[in-house]
C-alpha cells in the first residue's frame, strides 16, 4: 500500500527548539526605543514575563523545552507528514509534495505550538491574566485552548472585520472560557482614539496590539501580561518543532534531500515554524529555496523597505527592524485575515536581507482556486491564509512538470478553514476580488519612517 | 514522558472489516416488504448498487477491504487513541479512560468510514451520482468529500433545521462540490406532501430518506443511487475499522481487558463502529460493559418497541427490525441533530434484544455541561452527538472513583464540535433546554405499528 504519511510517536518529539539568531550571518538588530536607543530586558517587563524575554533575547542555538510544555504539545503533536501523492497525480508532475499538517490541533492551526509554551511560561512566573490580539481568530482561539489547560485567565482583542465575518472562532475561544472583544474597542485609549477618528474602523492587527498592550501595561495590579502570537524572536522559537518534526520525518522515509520549502507570511511564525531549521542547512551549504508567500494586499517581504517601526499602530510597542508598511497601514479587507498585518517578523526580514529566502506574494482569487483544487483532491479544506502556500506548491509542481524534474516540495498546511468556509461561499458566488497594493500607498507608507533610526545590517569583514 | 496517544501507521490499517451479523446468537431478521414478505437483493437493486446489497445480506464475519478504499481511509486513518488522562486527573478517578478521536477525518467526523466505501463502491458498480440526506451535515459533509474523491456528483437533502443552525455544514458540502438542499423541499413528492401539511416543518431524518430514496428511485437514467449514512448492516461493518483499531492499539500498549465500551447513538453508526468488535469478545464470553447513550428527547433504545417499521416517513423503505418511535415521529429539535433519529440500526437494535448492550439516554444540558468540562482538560470541542457519549463517560469514571475501581472505559469520540460551536453559544446563554420524550407521545407512536408484522428473535434451542 502506498504510504501517504509519516507519523512521530509522543516520545519522538523534539527537546530542543531551535533558535535562528544563533546562525544569521550577520547579528540581529535589536529593538529600540524611538530615541534609538536599545531596548533593555528590564523595559519589556511590564509587558511580558521575564522567562519569556530572556527566550526573545537569547543568542543560544539549541533552548530546552521544559516537560510540562512537551507533554501539552503531545495533545496534537507529532503532527503528521503528508504526502501528496493525490494532487502530485492531479497536476502531473514528477515532485514529490510533502507538508506537514498542523490544522490537528484543538483550535485548528499551528498558533498552539506557541501558545501552549506562553501560557505555561507566563502561569510558571505567576501571571494570572494574559492579554492577546488576534485577526482572523486563530492565535486568539489558541491562547484560549492553552489557557483553559493550564489555567489563566484569557482576554482577545478580536480584528473586527474578523470578529464579524468568523464568528465561529469567537464562540471557540467562548468554548474554551475566554473573553473576546472586537477591536477597536472603547475598552482602551488606543481604541477609543481609533474610533473617534472612524467610527466603522474594521480594525487591524496593529490596532488591536496596542490595545491589548495598553491593558497589560496598564493594570495595576501586575499580574496580567501581554502575549504576541507571531513576529518576535520566541514565538518563531516555539513554532521550530514544526521543521524540526519534518526534518525526522523525511529522513525516517530516506527522503535525503529537500529542495523547496514553502510557507504562508503574516507576522511570519508558521513559516518560520518550518524553514528556520531549514535555513540552518542552508546556511551550512545546503541548496534549498525557501519561499515565504504573502498576499499581493499586504506585500511586506516583497515590497516594504527594511526599517525600525513599532509592531502596532499607537506606537506602544518598541521599534522593530523590519520590512513594513507602515505602523498606521490598513490591510485592505481579505479574507486570510491572518495575513493582514503592516510588518513581518524582525528574524525573518533579516534573512530577507541576507538573501537566505525568496519571497513571493500571490492574490487572493488565486488562493482560492488552489485551496479549492487542494480539497478536492487531497481531502482537507486549507485556512485561507494557507492557501497562499498552495498557490506557490502548485505553480512549484507546475514547473517542476515543465522541467522534467523530480522536486522535493515541503510547505506547512498552516491550518484548516472549516471556520473560514463564509469566505469559499463568497468565493463561489464570485463575490471576491482581488487586491493589489497601489504605489501611492506604499509610498504614502514611507513618509512614516522619517524620523526612526535606520535599519542597517552589519556585515562582518 | 506521559504517553497520551497511541498510533499506527498506514499499513498497520484493518485489511477486512467484521460483520456482527456472523456471531448474533440468533439470526438476524431480514427487512420486509409492507406485506411480509421478505425483501430480496433484487428489490433493493434501484436503490443501491449490488455489491453494497451483496455487503448488506452478507453472512460472512469476515469481509475484504479492497486497497483503493485502504488507500482512501489512510488519509486521516489510522486514528489516533488518546488516554484522557487530563480529564482522568480533573475527576480523580482511578479509571483508565482511552477514546478514538475520530474527528482527525476531513469532515470531522466518523462518517467517511463508510462515505468512502459507499462512493467506491458506487462508482465502481458504473453509479454516476449518489443522493443522500443528512441531519447535523456530519454525513451529508462526509459523503459530499468522499464523493469529489472518487470523482461521483453529491445531491444532499439536509434536515431544514440544522441547514439553518449550522450553515457551516452546507458550505463545506459546496467547498467539496456537492449540492445540498433544505428538506422538506419541493424537490419531491415526499418533500411537496410534507410542506402541504405544515410549510413551516422543521424537517426530519426521516423525511430527508423518503426524498433522497425518491430522487433515486425515480432517475429514469438508472445512474442515480441512495447512499444512507447508517442503520444499514453494511453501514455499520464499514465503521467496524473503528473498534478493530483500537484493539490493535490497546494490544500495543498492554492494556488486555476493556471494562465499559461506550458510543452515542442515532442511527447506531459510529456505536457499532466502535462496539461490534468488542461485542464479539463478550459473545465469545469476555466480561464487558457496551453502553449506546441516545437522547431522552429521542430514546429508541432505551424506551421505544422492538417492530418492524420503515426507515423513512413516507414509507419508501423496507419494514426494518428495530426500535422505533414510529416512523412518522419528529424529535425535538436538540442541537445532536446525528440523534434525531425515530429508529435505529436492526443490528444494534438486535444486541439491545440479546441482552449484548445496555442503553442509557441523557438530556442536553448534562451532556454540554461534560462536553464543556471536556474541551476545558482534553481541549479538543466535541460535537453535541459526542457529547452523550461523554456523559455516560464522566459518569462511568466517578462510580469507579467512589468503588475504587481501577476500570477501564473506552469511548468513541466521534466528532469535533467546531461547526456547532453555535449550539455551544445557545448553552452559555442558558438558552437550552431538556427535553424528556412525553409517555403519550411513545404511545402516540405505537399505534403507527398496528398492521405491522411482528418482530421476534428466533432464539434456537
Amino acid at each position: 500500500m502506498e504510504q501517504i504519511k509519516v507519523l512521530l510517536n509522543d516520545d519522538e518529539i523534539p527537546r530542543q527548539w531551535y533558535n535562528l539568531a544563533a546562525d544569521l550571518p550577520s547579528p540581529p538588530l535589536p529593538p529600540l526605543a524611538p530615541d534609538g536607543t536599545p531596548i533593555t530586558p528590564e523595559m519589556l517587563a511590564p509587558v511580558f514575563p521575564m522567562n519569556l524575554i530572556e527566550q526573545e533575547v537569547s543568542p543560544q542555538r539549541w533552548i530546552d523545552i521544559p516537560e510540562e510544555i512537551l507533554a501539552l504539545l503531545t495533545i496534537w503533536r507529532p503532527s503528521p507528514l503528508f504526502r501528496a501523492r493525490r494532487l502530485e497525480r492531479a497536476l502531473g508532475t514528477p515532485a514529490r509534495i510533502y507538508y506537514k499538517h498542523e490544522g490537528m490541533s484543538p483550535p485548528g492551526s499551528h498558533k498552539p505550538n506557541t501558545a501552549v509554551a506562553q501560557a505555561w511560561y507566563n502561569k510558571q512566573f505567576g501571571v494570572k491574566r494574559v492579554v492577546t490580539e488576534t485577526g482572523a481568530g486563530q492565535w486568539g482561539s489558541a491562547l484560549a485552548f492553552a489557557s483553559a489547560l493550564v489555567g489563566l485567565e484569557c482576554l482577545v482583542f478580536m480584528v473586527r472585520v474578523s470578529f464579524d465575518q468568523k464568528p465561529y472562532r469567537r464562540l471557540m475561544m467562548e468554548a474554551w472560557g475566554c473573553n473576546c472583544i472586537p477591536s477597536p474597542s472603547k475598552e482602551t485609549q488606543a481604541g477609543r482614539t481609533i474610533l473617534q477618528q472612524d467610527p466603522e474602523s474594521p480594525g487591524s492587527l496593529g490596532i488591536a496590539i496596542s490595545e491589548a498592550v495598553e491593558t497589560a501595561v496598564s493594570d495595576g495590579s501586575g499580574q496580567t501580561r501581554y502575549s504576541l502570537g507571531s513576529v518576535l524572536n520566541h514565538v518563531l522559537l516555539h513554532q521550530t518543532v514544526i521543521g524540526l518534526e519534518a526534518k525526522k520525518q523525511l529522513e525516517k522515509i530516506g527522503e535525503k534531500q529537500v529542495d523547496v520549502v514553502i510557507g504562508c507570511v503574516g507576522g511570519g511564525s508558521n513559516f518560520a515554524g518550518l524553514a528556520f531549521p531549514f535555513l540552518y542547512d542552508k546556511i551550512c551549504g545546503a541548496n534549498i529555496e525557501v519561499v515565504p508567500v504573502e498576499p499581493t494586499s499586504c506585500p511586506t517581504l516583497t515590497r516594504a523597505p527594511f526599517v525600525y517601526d513599532h509592531g502596532d499602530t499607537a506606537r506602544m510597542t518598541p521599534l522593530l527592524a523590519m520590512h513594513s508598511l507602515g505602523h498606521s497601514f490598513v490591510p485592505a479587507p481579505i479574507h486570510a485575515g491572518g495575513l493582514r498585518y503592516h510588518g513581518v517578523a524582525p528574524l525573518v526580514s533579516h534573512a530577507a536581507m541576507e538573501g537566505l529566502i525568496a519571497p513571493r506574494s500571490y492574490s487572493q482569487l488565486r488562493c482560492f482556486e488552489a485551496a479549492v483544487q487542494w480539497a478536492r483532491t487531497e481531502g482537507y479544506i486549507p485556512a485561507p491564509e494557507t492557501s497562499h502556500a498552495l498557490a506557490a506548491v502548485v505553480d512549484e509542481a507546475i514547473k517542476a512538470r515543465e522541467e522534467g524534474q523530480e522536486r522535493v516540495i515541503l510547505f506547512n498546511w498552516s491550518g484548516h478553514g472549516l471556520l473560514d468556509l463564509a469566505s469559499y461561499d463568497a468565493f463561489f458566488r464570485g463575490k471576491l476580488t482581488d487586491y493589489v497594493l497601489p504605489e501611492e500607498d506604499l509610498k504614502r507608507a514611507m513618509a512614516e519612517f522619517a524620523g526612526h533610526p535606520k535599519a542597517e545590517l552589519h556585515k562582518e569583514g
